[in-house]
C-alpha cells in the first residue's frame, strides 16, 4: 500500500515515525507534498521517510500519481483540501483523512463520490484521535440501534475545565492550555464549541444514521465558567465538562454543545486533562465507554496508519446509510443557574416570580459565604424543564439592576444508567 | 446473509429479537439448531424468527446447509462446537461464535481453516459481550503498537466485588450474584479467573500478536478477599477489583489473574456492577479504555450481530499474524500483604525478619482498630518487588504458629499515566 502524503506537520512526521516502527506493515510513503519541501525535508523525522520518496510543492504530483494508492491528508480546512481530494477520489485513490471539519460539512458528498469510484475514504483520526470511537461503532456496535451519543470531544476544554476543578480560574486555565500547546491564541474555536459541534456531527452520521448540519447545533461558550461554579457543582454531586450530546426524538436530532453539570460519579467526571471520551447508548447493549488521547501527533497518527492499514487488509468499513434530519436545540433537563448580583433586600424573590411565572420549579437554592456583597454569587437549580423556557427567563432576569453579570444557564446531566452517565 | 443458528438459549433468542428490530439489515435466520425444537418454538420469542425458517435437532442441517451463509454458533465449551465449526468453515461457511473457550483454545487452528477457505471467523462477542473491544483494536489500533492490555473481564467478580466495596461480605456478594443470574450455582469458573484468564488469551494474540496458553497463566481467586481488605485499601488511596492483565516483557508475555489492588483514581476502579473494561496500552497512543455490559443476552446478540453485518457489508477483519511465546507469571510490583493473627507480642517483628531476610522492604504497616484479638487482621504494604519473591516468603509466614489462616497476597496496580491506570 503505496501512500501519498498531504502535509508533513506535527501528524505527518509522526506517521513517519510510528510508520518507521512498524516494519513489515506493507505500507510505504511513496510522494509527500508540502509547501517549503526544502524546510520540510531538514526536520528530523524526515530521515524516517524512505530515501526513494518523492518530495514536491505540486499537489498533483501526488493526487494522480500511477505510485500512489491511497492519499492521506492531514492540511485541515475545507479549501482547498476539498477540491484536492475530490480529484484523489475522481482518480480512483483510496483517501484517509483527519480533517474534521471536511468530514462533518461536505462528507455526504465525499462518502457517495468514493461510492460511486469503488475507493475508500476513511477518517478515523477526525474524531477523538486515538480513540478508535468510529471503527468501534462502525463493526462493532452495527448490531445496535443507538438512539444517543455523547462525549468529551474537544481536549483543550477538557483540560482547561479540569484544571479548574483543581481550583485555576479560566484565564489560568486557558493561559496554561496555550503555553502547553493544547489552545490557539485565539482559542474560540475549542472554547466556544464549535470544533466540538463539527465532531459531534461526525459521530451523529455514523451512530444516528443522521445527517445534520452543524451550524444548527447550538454551542454555548465555556468562558462563562468560573471557579465559584466547580464550588457549587460540587455541593451538587457533579463537576463541570464540555459536552457534546445528540440524540433521537421523534424523528429529529436534539443536539448541543456546551459546558454541562455531570455527576461525579459519570465516566465524563473521571474524564483528565486532554482525554477525550465517547458514550453511545443503544435499545440493547446499553451504554459503551470509549476514552483515550484525542489529539496530539502521535495518537492521531496510529488512527491515520490503522485507517491505511484496513485499507491495505482490503477491510471495507460497515457503512449504513444516512438521512438529513432536523436539529432541535431544545432540552428538557434540569438547570444549573449562577446569578451574580449586587446584594440588597428581594433579590430571590424577584427571580423565584419570573421562574414562576414561566412555570419554572426550583429544585433548590445555593449560597456559599465569604464572598462580597456587591458581587455575591448564588445558584438556583430547577427542576426538569425546557432550555428555551429557563433561557426566555434568564433573559427577562438579566434586566434587573442587581445583575452585576449576565446569569449563568446550564444543562444539568442526569444519570439515567446507574452504573455509568 | 443468511444465518444459521446453532443454539436458541438466552443470547440465541435474543439475537432474533435484536435482529427483528431492524428490518432492512438485509440479514435473516434460515435455520435454526436446538435440542428440543419443540420447547424451542413455543419461546416468546421464536415468533421473531422468520416462518419459514427450518428448526432441526440434526446440525449437519444447519453446517452444511445451501441456504446458510454464516453459522452462528451460541452454545459454548469445546466439544461438540469444536468439530461442527470445523465442518461448517470446511463446507466454506463463515462463522460468527461467542464461544470464548473455543477461541482461547483453539483459535489459532481456527483461524488457519478459515483463511485456508477464504471465509471469515469472527469471535466479537467472546470478550466482554457488549463491548466492541475486538474490532475497536482490530480496526482502529492496527497503527499503533500495543505493548499492554488489562482489563475487567468477568462480571460477576466485578459484581461480587463492587458489591463488597459498598459494605457486603463475600459470601452475601456471592449469593447475590447467584440469586441474580450473574453467577453459576459452582461459581469457580468465575471467581477462581478461568473465565477471564481465557478472555485474555483472546485479547493477547489480538493486541499483543502472542499465541498463549490459558493454563499458564497464573489465576487467584476473589474466594479469599474480605470486607476487611476493602477497609485497608481504602486507607491506601485504592479499591479491589479482578484484574486481567498481560504485557510483553523482552520476548514473553508477563501475564496473570486476579484480585488486584486498584487505585481510585483508575478506571478500573470506576467500574460498577457487571461492566467489563478493557484498558490498551500503545506505544503511541498511550492508554485506551472501552467499557459496557461484558454479558447478558442483549449486549452479546448485539456483537454477534455487528460480526455478521460486517461479513454481509464484505468487511474482511484486519488479522495480524501472531507468534506462540511464554507465559512469566512474576511481576515487578508493590504487594498487598493481609493477615488474620492471634495476637502476641513478637508478631510484626517474626515477620519483618522473613521479609527482611527475603530481601522484600515494607513500605507501610496498616492496623485498624476494633478487631478481637484473636482474629485480629492487620496489612504490609511491600515496595516493588518480585512476586515470586514475597510469595516465597508468605509461605514460610503461613507456618507461624500465631496465624488464624493462610497470609493472603495481591498485587497493588500503580498509576504510570497519570491521567489513567
Amino acid at each position: 500500500m503505496r501512500v501519498g502524503l498531504l502535509g508533513f506537520g506535527t501528524v505527518g512526521s509522526s506517521f513517519a515515525e510510528v510508520l518507521a516502527a512498524q516494519p513489515g506493515s506493507g505500507v510505504r510513503i511513496t510522494r509527500i507534498f508540502n509547501r517549503g519541501v526544502g524546510r520540510k525535508r531538514s526536520h528530523e523525522k524526515a530521515r524516517l521517510v524512505p530515501a526513494e520518496a518523492v518530495w514536491t510543492e505540486h499537489v498533483e504530483e501526488v493526487l494522480e500519481a500511477a505510485d500512489v494508492d491511497v492519499v492521506v491528508e492531514l492540511l485541515g480546512g475545507l479549501d482547498p483540501a476539498e477540491r484536492w481530494l475530490q480529484a484523489a477520489l475522481l482518480a480512483g485513490r483510496h483517501v484517509v483523512t483527519a480533517n474534521k471539519q471536511l468530514i462533518a460539512y461536505r462528507g455526504a458528498a465525499l462518502f457517495a463520490l468514493a461510492a460511486e469510484k469503488g475507493v475508500q475514504l476513511l477518517y478515523g483520526a477526525a474524531v477523538a484521535g486515538g480513540v478508535p470511537v468510529i471503527p468501534g461503532v462502525a463493526q462493532g456496535l452495527s448490531g445496535d440501534r443507538l438512539t444517543r451519543i455523547s462525549g468529551i470531544l474537544n481536549g483543550t476544554c477538557n483540560f482547561i475545565l479540569s484544571s479548574m476543578e483543581s481550583g485555576a480560574e479560566y484565564q489560568g486555565a486557558l493561559g496554561r492550555a496555550q503555553a502547553a500547546g493544547y489552545a490557539e491564541a485565539d482559542p474560540s474555536a475549542d472554547v466556544d464549541g464549535f470544533d466540538a459541534r463539527a465532531k459531534l456531527c461526525i459521530l451523529a452520521r455514523l451512530a444516528l444514521h443522521a445527517e445534520i448540519d452543524p451550524e444548527e447545533i447550538p454551542a454555548q461558550t465555556i468562558a462563562t465558567i468560573s471557579a465559584v461554579d466547580f464550588s457549587y457543582a460540587q455541593e451538587l454531586g457533579c463537576t463541570l465538562r464540555q459536552v457534546s450530546r445528540a440524540e433521537l426524538v421523534d424523528g429529529m436530532v436534539s443536539a448541543g454543545v456546551g459546558p454541562m453539570l455531570v455527576p461525579r460519579s459519570s465516566p465524563f467526571a473521571w474524564s483528565q486533562g486532554t482525554r477525550n471520551m465517547v458514550v453511545t447508548s443503544g435499545l440493547f447493549g446499553g451504554d459503551v465507554v470509549f476514552s483515550g488521547h484525542g489529539a496530539g501527533g502521535h495518537p492521531t497518527a496510529v488512527a491515520v496508519l490503522s485507517d491505511v492499514r484496513a485499507i491495505a487488509e482490503n477491510s471495507v468499513q460497515v457503512r449504513l446509510p444516512a438521512h438529513r434530519m432536523k436539529v432541535v436545540g431544545d432540552v428538557l433537563a434540569p438547570h444549573y443557574l449562577r446569578f451574580v448580583v449586587a446584594d440588597e433586600p428581594g433579590i430571590v424573590a424577584a427571580i423565584a416570580a419570573v421562574l414562576a411565572r414561566h412555570q419554572v420549579n426550583i429544585d433548590s437554592l445555593l449560597q456559599h459565604r465569604g464572598h462580597p456583597a456587591a458581587r455575591l454569587p448564588f445558584v438556583i437549580t430547577t427542576e426538569p424543564c425546557l432550555s428555551s423556557t429557563v433561557t426566555r427567563a434568564i433573559a427577562e432576569m438579566a434586566q434587573m439592576a442587581f445583575m452585576v453579570q449576565p446569569p449563568l444557564c446550564l444543562q444539568m446531566l442526569v444519570a439515567d444508567d446507574p452504573e455509568t452517565v
